[in-house]
């Protein structure tokens, strides 16, 4: 399997005897192989190790001819010379009929011992697999159970035998990879993600000088996956320019673009035909607007298209539609997310939609569709991202920002971006802090080459600007031009030894060193090493994704999990409170802490960056993060309408907590949330599963429980309150 | 060496040659051999490796004649047949003239040079010794300098040659060693304890089944290591019976006892000459009162002396004297401290008297003298030890609580006490909340037996004693009774199957699980496994012994340590504040949480420790204890008004906060003192080296360090103050 957590692929290799088998190695002669959605038909070798006279079976919803027109010549050619039998079904549309959404496993695998009579008669397996679906789902009621019946069924019922023309025997069975010129991605990238890594030499590590675990940026985008079933139409003519629809992506696949008359002009006829006036002002005077999506990219979360204000203003402005009638749009997201120039400055980047047009250091992550984590990654990395060092914990964030060959990063037209590492131990608040101490060991020595060359005898003009530099040192936005100026002047300078600086010109500007994990890293196992940098006083700025359980290793309990909650380890509702992380940093009385959701209150979510980042000591930013694991009802794209419910009963609280205000004699503590409604509280958490299984799983503590629950949070929040105000 | 802190032995083998020399063996062919106490001569066989013609030095108050009469055979017959040359030297008796204190090294090593001029000219030695201390001293003034030059010249004018004998080549050369009659004692503990551990055979360890680790307790009194230079002496006539001198011993080698006749006509003569009436009430109605010091095991601290009640009333009532004065002491305390009834149900045992009266389950352990920590642990003991499970940290207390083969534990006549395991790796918080897990087993074992058993027909008395026993389970001094009771009745039923719990017989008592260690351990190294033990609800108790440095290892700073203060790795003074630990665990709401002084408000100390072991649930007591590291001006012996005036002056702030309390509706805190007058904090902190240092080493920086010092203990105590009124 590949770890990526939307459309990674899993292969299984199966064998079956009447004695155990402990073979570990690969079935190289399969006698079935079967393909549950044919877009890998294209781009991976699929029956390459199908025996002769084995049977294909493939997932899809093409007619014959369709199917036939589409297949690639290797295809073809291996079925007819392996003289192989052919089936289709589409399982996809049979689920959906029979109420099962897009689970599709129970079809297939009723297909699989229809076809595979060698193992044991049909009708005892089917007898088999209905017996084992009572047994599963019982708990969940007749209803269910009839319906993995009825899947059973329909696994035979929608079966297809496609003929196999004896002709494609003469086809030339060419593997037809596209290739992007770059050899990075076509000999290493490529090869990985076709699943063939096992096929790669020890060589092509050493050629790429990977030996170190480094991956290269700028990746994931080419990629281009398509594994969206369904993916946003934008409708310009209803289209408000809010960019909430951007904000809200998981993925950055999504984009606001403002264009210029010549950007236009250079432009894919498809963006040419889609822009509008820009509207907001005097700063975009003559621009277009357009929405793009990478369709190619886009997972179909959904998220944009029920976020969006045009369609909450009740126009259809984004429209979830059939992915492969947009998959034209591609050349569109290829000009404008790499080749136009992000306008970040026509609007204030407090706003969603001022943050709109900022690049995302961070795109096509291997998260979950509708993971609420990246957006608040995606986030920082639009507002940071060009001068980010991240240190990056285990978990879920560690897989979708680096599994490899593959990251999200990406560097921009100055080869700025994100500077990120991870190691698997839960350390990373302590080498995010090593981070911070080199970086600040650089600029100190830098401040001693320029202190000392002060002493010398310079020219004016670079005396000023090494005093504008020095003044400036922390503060990245006044210091980025000064320091432009800086360099040149000390190429052209006499004085030949403050041209050691030129060595050192990477380390001019300092770094926005960020500390990254999840609830089970900074609640739990790095929790030690979490209090012990912020009970120092250095700058580091500590993002926690925090979806209150472990979600990366499959959803167990961590001290973050709510009272009442379900998870592994508390399989009957967790009876301890949920640890006030956030107060215990407060404590401190140093330490910036901020709690944020973004689908609650996104302007002070992005206040809350924003005031940790410019805070010169640690801060602590607990995002709240609706994930697959919670089991909320009707999916994550629902992620953001979670966050701001969660956020009126008072479930999670947002606030902001500024030593600086303290300082000034004035309360730290300032609450970004109406008085939450704790009477909505049990209505909240029966939204999702984790939490509404607990009457059914343990119905003689459930009440307690939840009322406790309730409880605890608000509990929580008084304490946070008295203290901080 | 071996790692006791109070009269642990070094033993230091040196080579010299033109060459650099690399073995790694020990010197078994000296030509000199030095030994810096006179009593190590009667114990340990301090020549065997001297060779033949070879020197050796004594450091003794002994005149010669005393010091033949004094000396074993074993040494005579060696130093005659070796042909050896026999100097002596009062090291002590110089240094303290000169004002060095105890500090004999300096004169010592100076004799030494003198007696090896094959090393260098002694002229060449002493230039060389001067310089170096002139440039060790220079910081701390030329009269400390000068001080050492006098050490270094007294080291020659002092020494005394001392005839041999060529008789007592005819003396028998026996090793003297005074056989307990216990052979684990004589013949694997002496063995250690003389420093000839390297010379035990393997099958020692198995024939005590000591493979695994395990100490067999009741060992250290009879050490009787007579380390001290002065003992106590009590003049029972000016006693006010307050029991105060056994409360602050560390190491519970002064005891007050009540006698009855019968054990004062079985007493020797020396505790029936020195007994008083018993006065506090009817209650002691006919009996006596004594004061008993064990001369051969008391460290002479002068703890007692300098805090003894009496003493403070203006009237000589405990004397620091001479200790070979007091050795024939002793039996008294062998016979009290070990066949004479505890009498600890005649006063309340929230009271400094009361406690006097209970057993110490911990005794003469190898703390140093007047350590700050142990206090705390002997009363814990005194409290609890009869039913108590320890998980203790690394740190000094596992080093004088189990460096084998020496534990301070004792059990009592039943066979009752602590049982105590450690890890070295600081994740006590963690197997000691296994303790309280596998306990909670046990215990529901216990009762699913006696639930099932009352489903059968049993005796009308026996079910009324389960029902009682039930009840009462979680309530040790209540259950005791009953559990005698139900055992008995089980043993008498005609009920087979009950009888299973007879094999549960030690697990029917609730046992009082303790988790305990040093700040190192608990702010820091072992913080979050503590955090995860807290944010459970189980119902242990974490005793923190605050010295605000990691002791053991030599004073690295931890985030206990206050600002300002000096330590290795803060060696320019500690620029953050110190962790507000109790706060962070007070954020739970579920965990009892109290701050102890000892030498401020022994009663709410008492008060704590009880309330806290009587919660159901996770409680943390931090223990301010002061250390031989902070360099406590007038030395350990004023360890307890240390603790007073650190309290006084808001250093330290004592309170409990008890979540029972807030369950009433009420305010959880108790603060335990005044209101702290913060003016004098600098004062307070300037009597210790860690902090009156800082003005020498960073006098730039050392007003604003101190004075933030003051602030932030400040706001740790308004902090406290704000979330728990
Ligand atoms: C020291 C250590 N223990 C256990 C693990 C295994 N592990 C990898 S990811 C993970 C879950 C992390 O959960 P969380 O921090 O909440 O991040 P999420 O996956 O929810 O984003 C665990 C336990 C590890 N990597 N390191
Ligand atoms: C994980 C781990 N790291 C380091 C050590 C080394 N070590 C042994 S004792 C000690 C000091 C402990 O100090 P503290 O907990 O304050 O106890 P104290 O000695 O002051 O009583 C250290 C660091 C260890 N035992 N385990
Ligand atoms: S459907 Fe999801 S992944 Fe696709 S563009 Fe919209 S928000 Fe992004
Ligand atoms: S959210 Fe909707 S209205 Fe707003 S910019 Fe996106 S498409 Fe337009
Ligand atoms: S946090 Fe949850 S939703 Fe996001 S990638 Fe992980 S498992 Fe998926
Ligand atoms: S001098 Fe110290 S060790 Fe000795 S009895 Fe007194 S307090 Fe205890
Ligand atoms: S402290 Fe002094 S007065 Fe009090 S019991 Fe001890 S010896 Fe007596
Ligand atoms: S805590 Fe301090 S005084 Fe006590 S034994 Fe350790 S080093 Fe000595």
């Amino acid at each position: 399997y590949d770890s990526r957590k939307a459309g990674g692929i899993t292969r299984s290799h199966l064998r079956f005897g009447k004695s155990p088998i402990r073979s570990t190695y690969y079935v190289n002669n399969a006698d079935f192989v079967s393909c549950s959605l044919d877009t890998y038909l294209f781009k991976l070798d699929m029956i390459r190790n199908l025996k002769k006279g084995g049977t294909f079976l493939l997932n899809t919803d093409m007619d014959d001819e369709t199917l036939i027109k589409a297949m690639p010549n290797r295809v073809k050619f291996q079925l007819a010379t392996k003289n192989a039998k052919f089936y289709v079904i589409d399982a996809n549309k049979i689920a959906s009929e029979i109420g099962m959404g897009r689970h599709t496993n129970t079809i297939l695998q009723a297909s699989f011992f229809y076809l595979n009579q060698g193992i044991m008669p049909y009708e005892q397996a089917q007898e088999l697999m209905k017996k084992y679906a009572e047994k599963s789902y019982a708990k969940k009621g007749e209803a269910v159970v009839k319906m993995n019946w009825d899947a059973i069924d329909a696994g035979t019922q929608g079966l297809r035998e496609v003929e196999i023309d004896p002709e494609w025997i003469k086809l030339k069975p060419l593997v037809e990879t596209h290739k992007t010129g770059d050899e990075y991605f076509d000999s290493y990238v490529t090869v990985i993600a076709n699943m063939d890594g096992d096929d790669l030499p020890v060589s092509k590590f050493k050629e790429f000088g990977l030996e170190d675990g480094t991956m290269r940026n700028n990746v994931t985008f080419y990629e281009k996956r398509s594994i969206a079933d369904k993916v946003p139409l934008w409708h310009k003519e209803n289209c408000i320019q809010c960019n909430q629809c951007s904000f809200v992506c998981p993925h950055a696949t999504i984009r606001p673009f403002l264009l210029n008359d010549e950007e236009i002009a250079n432009a894919p006829q498809i963006v040419k035909d889609g822009v509008i006036k820009a509207t907001g002002g005097p700063n975009v005077e003559g621009l277009k607007f357009r929405i793009q999506v990478s369709t190619q990219n886009c997972v179909g979360c959904g998220l944009c298209v029920v976020e969006c204000m045009g369609n909450k203003m009740g126009k259809n402005t984004l429209e979830m539609v059939e992915a492969k009638s947009q998959f034209d749009q591609e050349v569109g997201a290829d000009y404008l997310y790499k080749n136009v120039a992000y306008k970040g400055d026509k609007f204030p980047t407090t706003t969603v939609k001022g943050v709109g047009f900022l690049m995302p250091y961070m795109e096509v992550s291997g998260a979950c569709a509708g993971c609420g984590e990246t957006p608040y990654y995606r986030l920082v990395s639009q507002l940071f991202g060009r001068d980010m060092l991240v240190a990056n914990a285990t978990g879920c964030t560690s897989i979708y920002c680096g599994s490899t060959p593959l990251t999200p990063f990406v560097a921009d037209k100055n080869g700025e971006g994100i500077a990120w590492a991870n190691s698997l131990f839960e350390d990373n608040a302590e080498f995010g802090f090593g981070m911070r101490i080199s970086t600040n060991q650089k600029l100190a020595h830098i401040v001693e080459i320029l202190e000392k060359a002060k002493e010398r005898e310079l020219e004016p003009e670079l005396v000023e600007t090494i005093d504008q530099y020095l003044e400036n040192i922390k503060n990245r936005d006044k210091v980025r031009p000064i320091i432009t100026k800086l360099v040149d002047l000390i190429k052209k300078t006499k004085d030949e030894e403050i041209k050691e600086i030129l060595a050192h010109k990477r380390d001019l500007l300092d770094k926005s060193v960020w500390i990254i994990g999840g609830d089970g890293w900074s609640y739990d196992i790095g929790y030690g090493g979490l209090d012990h940098v912020i009970a120092n006083e250095e700058d580091v700025n500590i993002l926690v994704l925090d979806t209150e359980v472990y979600s990366n290793t499959g959803g167990q309990s961590s001290k973050s999990s709510q009272t009442g909650s379900i998870a592994k380890f508390t399989a009957r509702g967790k009876t301890q409170a949920k640890k006030n992380l956030a107060l215990m940093a407060m404590t401190y009385g140093h330490v910036y802490v901020a709690q944020i959701a973004l689908g609650a209150n996104p302007a002070k979510a992005i206040l809350a960056l924003k005031e940790a980042e410019a805070y010169d000591g640690p801060s602590l930013i607990i995002c709240y993060s609706p994930c697959v694991n919670h089991g909320i009802s009707g999916g994550l794209s629902n992620s953001m309408k979670v966050e701001k419910a969660a956020v009126e009963c008072g479930y999670f609280v947002p606030f902001r907590y500024d030593p600086r205000l303290v300082a000034e004699g004035k309360p730290g503590l300032t609450l970004d949330s109406k008085e939450p409604d704790f009477g909505k509280f049990r209505d909240f958490v029966m939204q999702e599963t984790r939490f509404s299984m607990l009457p059914i799983v343990n119905p003689a503590e459930a009440d307690k429980l939840l009322t406790m629950s309730a409880e605890h949070a608000k509990a929580r929040y008084e304490r946070i309150k008295k203290f901080g105000l």
